[in-house]
């Protein structure tokens, strides 16, 4: 599993930065990509990867600003002539989405030759997309903006052939049988498959945040507590706290803070404002906890 | 008056190519650009330009096809932040456009800062463009598909003094009396002011091709023939002809064939696909006529 920062900027692109959007790799779990917002020029972004488009066959809008949603269109027909044939794709995004895309490809003549899905998300909906658990939760923004946590499924020990042999068992097909039951007999006795399991391996959490003031209340932390990865966006690292959330938006600093207590592995920062210079970025990276990123285009990062 | 092709792709961009949009620089004659389509990324590659958006008042979409459009949400939204306030701006552009841009944004929530005006354009039109004709006509497409031909005021002979001193005019503030009437007065006699002024200079005639099968009725040669510069489409560069027609393009020698007898000063070809990689083109480009040439991401011309 690795996470891509393909378009790292805030609201207005720069020569350094496009606007948001983010690749989750799950090329080794599941032959996919998902992908978090298609700012304008994704498709540009992924010529300069290894990215096949038509391995990204699910799409996450957090919200609808332009800055999140404006490569949508232009990745959508690409994919069609890239291998996308036939390869479906769903999008999960808020309401709106669905009325705009059929407007756009009406007006442009497109006729995507794959078939591909809308799902408007809601507040505390738990989607399931290939055997990803994925929470949506409302975060705090001038318009309807949302945070994905993406939960991977947890995996099952493997058997401990020690213990096996301990009761009799030698290495077999046998092996397979049992790891299929819940319970297996032998010499006359009932044994619980679970007993000769090594220790299950938590599935890696990963919460990526659309647009939003800092939040702070206990269903929340709940929900991002423990992850492996947060990504939350800082548009202001400068101490602004106020003009942050006139704005609907946070400041890297206060993010940091609440943080602090969540037993969070990785932070990493996007939606950098182009007023930012490199100077400035550089100076606050250096003064940067450990595991804590301030991302810039093509950012990558392997989450272990 | 220069011209850039900012994006000089066809369907599906590259890494060397974005999708069409081409800058008329005007600002020496009327201190203000004209856009001739936005596709997606257009922002983005004015960063690399001296060009200020909120010199951008007029732009002209030829058609709806996405890579002709997809930059122009984006386009529009970043110009309200880039000293765009207050600063009209008018489209120009097919049935459909209007309402696209009223559904995006409306569901991403944008408000520009600037009024904004679109009209709808159809065959046979001429508009008037802060004092340029602008001819409009259908070509031949999947979709309607249009060709604008930009042509600049005359300009208007300067006052011949040596003629003027001959009738015993002496150079003052007089002459600047003469050049605004029709006619004037001296010792008693009547002049015709046409009669002391040097001869026209025409304005120059652009004409800028949306995507088409080549065309060859006279109604059309007429428009373009004595063209200071046309663009047009070359998305077969390859003898392929039938294909071009095929998929509604055109190829590029049969473009050239027929523009031999229509005395065009210089032709760009433009809306290169994809498939064609540098050598290729390099070849083409080494056997092309004079004054003729294949558009790649920046190329400039100015027109004399």
């Amino acid at each position: 599993m690795r996470l891509t920062v393909l378009g790292s900027g805030a609201g207005l692109p720069s020569k350094e930065r496009k606007t948001q959007s983010i690749i989750l790799d799950l090329i080794p779990e599941i032959n996919a990509y998902f992908l978090i917002d298609v700012g304008e020029a994704l498709q540009h972004q992924l010529l300069h990867t290894n990215i096949k488009s038509r391995k990204i066959n699910h799409i996450f809008i957090t919200h609808l600003h332009g800055d999140h949603i404006y490569g949508l269109p232009g990745f959508l027909s690409s994919r069609a002539f890239q291998g996308g044939e036939n390869q479906p794709l769903h999008i999960y995004g808020p309401k709106g989405i669905e009325e705009w895309l059929e407007v756009t490809f009406q007006i442009s003549g497109t006729h995507l030759n794959y078939p591909f899905y809308v799902h408007e998300i809601h507040d505390g909906m738990t989607l399931s997309v290939e055997g990803y658990q994925v929470d949506v939760r409302l975060l705090d923004h001038p318009i309807d903006s949302y945070l994905f946590v993406f939960k991977e499924p947890d995996k099952e020990g493997s058997l401990d052939a020690d213990k096996l042999k301990e009761v009799g068992i030698r290495p077999g097909p046998i092996y397979a049988e049992i790891k299929e039951s819940n319970t297996f007999e032998h010499d006359g006795i009932t044994y619980n498959t679970s007993e000769f399991l090594g220790p299950v391996t938590p599935g890696k959490k990963i919460a990526i945040h659309g647009d939003t003031r800092l939040i702070k209340d206990s269903e929340y932390k709940r929900l991002i507590e423990n992850s492996d990865v947060v990504i939350h966006e800082a548009t202001f690292l400068d101490n602004e706290s106020e003009k942050a959330h006139e704005f609907g938006h946070s400041e890297i600093h206060e993010v940091m803070e609440l943080f602090k207590s969540l037993n969070i592995d990785t932070t990493i920062f996007t939606h950098i404002s182009n007023r930012y210079d490199e100077n400035f970025l550089n100076n606050i990276k250096q003064k940067l906890p450990e595991q804590t990123y301030i991302a810039e285009d093509f950012f990558s990062f392997q989450v272990k």
